[in-house]
């Protein structure tokens, strides 16, 4: 096979260390750098230094930041007592911009995942025990994704924290809002069941 | 809708240049970066400016090159006075991996596509003419891809050429080695009988 010239093969190795990046794509990404006369390729050198500068995970929610504590960590009116758990920042993101919940977070970026070499260490799962304690933490609400992933995540905190006296909650599953019954797959018809309530308020 | 720290999405905006990002594939890949720590983001940083002083298109036949010109273009063995037409480096490489070719190339870069603003004067024809001239040229090769865009660029080359008693070929469309006949769109299956061959040595 041959090769392209050093500068570029480099580039496209560390292009293909981004997740779900191939060679082919790592190779179109390359070819476009070379070809562009913007100063992107300057500009992305620059962000990903001052990326590596300036951007910090909060030492409380773990959330990526460049205030410590981050935003929502120092913010006084947000609740103290109860955090939510989520597998990433995007995750908080997203409860954040539905204005849904006034406590606060903790990230675990990451789910439980043997094949992903994911384990309850790499999910700062012992900083979310010591926050427990510090923080006189009252309820603890579930917010992983609904794969089998995130439900094991969730079930093995849960387990973690039983009996220390903590309310812990798991998000609900269910159809979504606008979804179509003969569209959902059997586990969310289940669950949707399951979690049915009183129609008559 | 929440923002990122800014120094992340800075980077989050620029990664969205790289063709077919989208939001949420340059969010993953910035969070990847802020969670990494083995020294990735810095060296992509570095490559980037790397590739920006090293990586030159070839004088000549316009490919990714460090060297002025190129190792094909520089290469005594290589036949002259053929030139094989291609879209990217990617298909030069393909081809010179398959070792089927002797000539030497040019790159137009691209196609004619007028949704994506390409026209002839995108795609360094003029250089292709007055290569022509200068380095006495016999055949062109015309391997564009034989999509409508390739097709059509091929087209206008040999239309541009026409009458210049220059040899102009264009690569023959069928069914590939280990295709499968019902799987195959009409018009390569149309291709396929029109470019038949006698089968009796």
């Amino acid at each position: 096979m041959g090769r392209y010239p050093k500068p570029l093969e480099e580039l496209i190795y560390l292009l293909r260390q981004l997740p779900g990046i191939g060679k082919k794509s790592a190779t179109r990404f390359a070819l476009f750098l070379v070809r562009e006369e913007n100063g992107i390729t300057e500009r992305l050198a620059k962000a990903l230094l001052e990326l590596k500068r300036r951007i910090r995970l909060c030492p409380i929610c773990l959330n990526v930041t460049e205030d410590i504590p981050c935003h929502v960590c120092s913010d006084p009116s947000r609740e103290r007592g109860i955090v939510c758990v989520v597998e990433t920042p995007e995750d908080e993101m997203a409860i954040e911009d539905a204005g849904i919940f006034k406590g606060r977070y903790h990230i675990l970026h990451g789910v439980l995942s043997p094949i992903d070499n994911m384990g309850p260490e790499d999910l700062h799962i012992g900083k979310l025990l010591e926050r427990i304690e510090k923080e006189n933490i009252k309820e603890l609400i579930l917010a992983t994704n609904p794969t089998p992933e995130g439900e094991a995540t969730a079930n093995y905190i849960a387990e973690l924290l039983k009996g220390k006296g903590i309310k812990i909650t798991r998000i609900a599953s269910g159809i979504p809002m606008g979804g179509d019954i003969k569209y959902m797959d059997p586990v969310t018809l289940k669950q949707s069941f399951e979690n049915r309530k009183s129609a008559i308020p």
